[in-house]
């Protein structure tokens, strides 16, 4: 079967990531063509031994290129996915989709009418490790799930002109564990309920935005969820999670990255994960293989515009919630229908 | 300096234990005594050699018995309390103090005209991880506390006559972590907001309780918490907390019994603590060690009555949350004040 | 069925740990005397409101006195053994039972000549871990048998007046693994080869001791063995083992002391479990109970003065091949016969 | 600077792990040729978008390869090394270099009469765990090194064919144990004495081989060490190391594949590490960075044809030791001049 000839839009941090990962290791993938803007990062291109483009919509007409990764700014996410859900050509898009539930909209109106295949990078999905507890609890290895638990802290807080066009903590951040949990308990939130404040970066009072949150959570199918999200976890990116059910439990999550345990007179020690690239670089190269199994079989994306759209609704309805300081229900199917954010 | 000579009345399961470790381990005391209705349980009288009485009263009343520790039946420890009050004699008192804020009003003020001397057994508090995790928190480690976590999950249901009686999952087993969380903030509960249900055993319908809760806590100074109370933790006793903060975070728990880990075909896998007893069986003894250390230096109790009354104040907001759908506020102090379960 | 009375003899560390867990937790039993030349130790007597005796021949004597537990000082545990296999009751001894096979076999003339009940104090073989282990390979678990590793890591070296009098390295310390290498494989050991050297304290040349020696074992049906044996463990007391087999593994031990884990700018630390006492605390009541359970039943002491010999004979033939550079063969049974230290 | 150009040869398990981390995730390198005798790998060739070779010695000859990597079979490996060390290019030969110490000298004498550049792929070196331990060793974080132990545990024996042209557990499994003892100690070994056997495949004895064995070693700086190479490890693959010294110890090694534990009526579980690939992955992928910088730096391979001697040197030491039952010495330097296999 021929290889799927893909090209990736925007060489940061993460486009960087995906461009290597389709060039050397992507099973039935082959890089052919990067984009930039920016003319230092298309170095990558020569080093890659593929073709750069500065303007995306020439890559995205290229004949060469039969499918796109959209892993741009966020705040030009939108127009890049015009163009791409405009070509036909399937779509892999880094998360997330948009920052307002008004642009959701927009990109899930644009992907009906045109048909198209555009998978999200909600990667979490793809690691090892929640990828088995999913399994084990379909499999009912736990029986039914009682309470989920989700924890995403960053070791430290983005640049604050990230934290202005951010979308807030739950929109930014906590988007991943409001995600999981619907992936891990195959369910839809029903209500939010959320608390937060600033603990230590006082100038967020300015962004109107908080540096940790809880968020308790109540699944339609009566599940229990807490998230809790974080931008100072100083010893490193701590992400776990739990799933306790009515037979058993699995904690997903680990946390040392360099396999050496330290005694000395102090007892023993060990580092923690940095970062986020570390603890899931297996996960952002199996939603790649993911999305180029789909495409080839002509399947369905494993991660859609509506995974989008719901775990963006929850994080909005967080956000109330942390306002009203009230309990915030959301629709039957875990949407917030005829609002905005 | 002269040993304390200690009588224990009630001689169930935790009254053994004290008993066994009065008599073998605790510095500085001596058991004298026991005392318990039922003379099959008086055998330990005999094993341990010291006087047993069938009726408590006489056992108070002797003048060898310097302290006293009480771990009669729940329903029948506030008669046992209140001759233990009027004796003047120091007393040691399993938790609960009582089922209702009325009955621990009731004691409460016999404490005070008496100027009685009565620690609580909260022995989380004891435990040297707990311990060790407040003097930490004391000395700065972790900077200021964000949020924190507290999880009793029980193996199993108790019986359900037990339950009839219990006073619901919040008092009967929630209230060891509420207890446990103002120990480690050093803070009291400002409000509560829980959810739960039935999960696991559906005849708790028929006598109003749940299997699982989830308590979402701010306290008084900004800090967020959540405990998770659970009656089926079908691999063991789960008892974990952890406290994060702006600087750092702790971990507390252990989760193997048998030092033991066993690779085959399967993998690795290792047993997991059985129950309260394993789990605790330093803190029982280092209680004591701390009631006969306050006792003989005539220092105030380290756990007290108000202590007590704190953490069923959480516990009645925390029923009160689960009815009402609605977070429930305390009173500036944690306390829940002109008003009765 | 009545508790068996049991007297103390030497009220030294190990003396004073027996004689608490015989006052309050050892199933079956009931202190009731203790023994030592130090008054200032007899304040444990007046404590556990048991008899106390400055002679122990006279504690042996009393009719009260039903079973002897011989925890004195190494060099006069021969005539306190002398005194108490002469009384006929059974007779609990700390280890080592002596420090030459010379005196072993003494020992054993005696014991033998008697009909004694003499049971060693090899606590190894109690604590759950190594219980657990030797049952699951009896279970047939693991397959046969293939390699063993024990080491011994004692937090820091002994006084130098202890040295001098403590047969050196193997004789002292690594007798704890030949015994339990012995117990878990079932198995006698076929010859030896050991290196070692002075690595931390020089002045151990003066005594002509080591600090850390490794021993590589043959066991007669063929497995192989590794003892590690070091003096110089500065994160603490460092005691594990693993019986890796045809068919899996088992790892045994624990390193952490308090169930804590702190998470700052270093990474993630914990402490190290401190010493034998909080490693094996659990292991010395064990024992005891056996012990009870076995002199109750008629049943012969469930580690005897051969394993002791055995242990010893590992131990003699380690010393020779250090100092020769060759492997050392044992005769058939795992013993030296014909020859002493 | 410019990337360089690298070709590779050979498109078995090892050879394809390294053209894909050379065409996507290699600083500075660009993969542009693969050579295979079997058509069929050479699909891979099209999927990375590099030319394809059936003869490696054209390859070789082609001006577009700068620098190579040698990674065919085992018994055709020296034909290759002799024309790749003839072209002057730089090489990169995965371990071992040959089977026989005469092979490593002509191998030795051809790399030194040309000068060529040949590093050799010992890839634990520059695994995170063990850099990271002996960067701590060189720090003196634990003082003067005592013990080290080194395990190799394969989770099943290779195909008979296989073993036999391997040259023996020795040559063919620990002598990686035997490198990275080198590497972590800095020190050369002195004397080895081995014991092992046939524990589960009786069709070895065939072979003259064995399925486990232990090696001490004794280092020329007094250093202990203990190698256990296995071929049963039925739980996984068990590679860990310790690094004991007088003042703290250092644990190399994890064990969990999937970041997932399993709480259930059995207690805690979790997956094992599969296979060499799935623990070295980040190794395969640094040997080669080191190697690109080192060769853009004009260094010296950080792994060389010295290294591979030493290795194998020890390894024929344990052979002759488990044959004669004795200790055998090395000459100074770790070496055994004189003599071949």
């Amino acid at each position: 079967m021929a290889r799927i000839q893909v090209g990736v839009i925007g060489l940061g941090r993460m486009g960087a990531v995906h461009a290597r990962h389709l060039a050397g290791s992507v099973a039935g993938a082959r890089l052919v063509a990067v984009a930039d803007v920016d003319p230092k990062r298309l170095a990558l291109a020569e080093e890659l031994g593929v073709k750069g483009y500065v303007e995306f919509r020439d890559m995205i007409a290229s004949p060469d290129v039969e499918a796109i990764v959209v892993a741009g700014p966020t705040d030009q996410r939108e127009a890049m996915l015009e163009a791409a859900i405009e070509s036909g050509k399937p779509i892999f898009c880094e998360k997330p989709l948009a920052q307002t539930l008004d642009a959701v909209y927009r990109i899930k109106a644009a992907v009906e009418k045109r048909g198209a295949f555009l998978q999200l990078g909600f990667m979490r999905r793809f690691d090892p490790g929640y990828a088995a507890a999913r399994k084990k609890i379909e499999e009912g290895a736990i029986g039914e799930v009682v309470g989920v638990y989700s924890m995403t802290r960053d070791p430290h807080l983005p640049p604050y002109d990230y934290i202005a066009s951010s979308g807030g903590i739950f929109a930014d951040l906590a988007i991943h564990d409001f995600d999981i949990l619907r992936f891990l308990t195959g369910d839809e939130v029903a209500s939010v309920y959320a608390i937060g404040g600033v603990y230590k970066y006082d100038r967020l009072h300015e962004y109107g935005d908080v540096d940790n949150a809880f968020c308790t959570l109540r699944f339609s199918r009566g599940a229990m969820g807490l998230v809790h999200g974080s931008r100072n976890a100083v010893y490193g990116y701590d992400v776990r999670a739990e799933v306790y059910g009515t037979e058993g439990s699995l904690r997903i999550g680990y946390d040392r990255e360099t396999p050496l345990l330290v005694l000395d007179q102090r007892g023993a020690s060990h580092d923690y994960v940095p970062y986020f690239f570390e603890r899931f670089q297996n996960a952002y190269r199996l939603e790649l293989e993911a999305f180029v199994d789909a495409v080839r079989r002509g399947a369905p994306p494993p991660v859609g515009v509506d995974d989008g759209e719901k775990a963006l609704a929850i994080a909005v309805a967080a956000q109330r919630s942390l306002e009203s300081g009230q309990p915030v229900p959301l629709d039957p199917g875990g949407v917030l229908r005829g609002e905005a954010t």
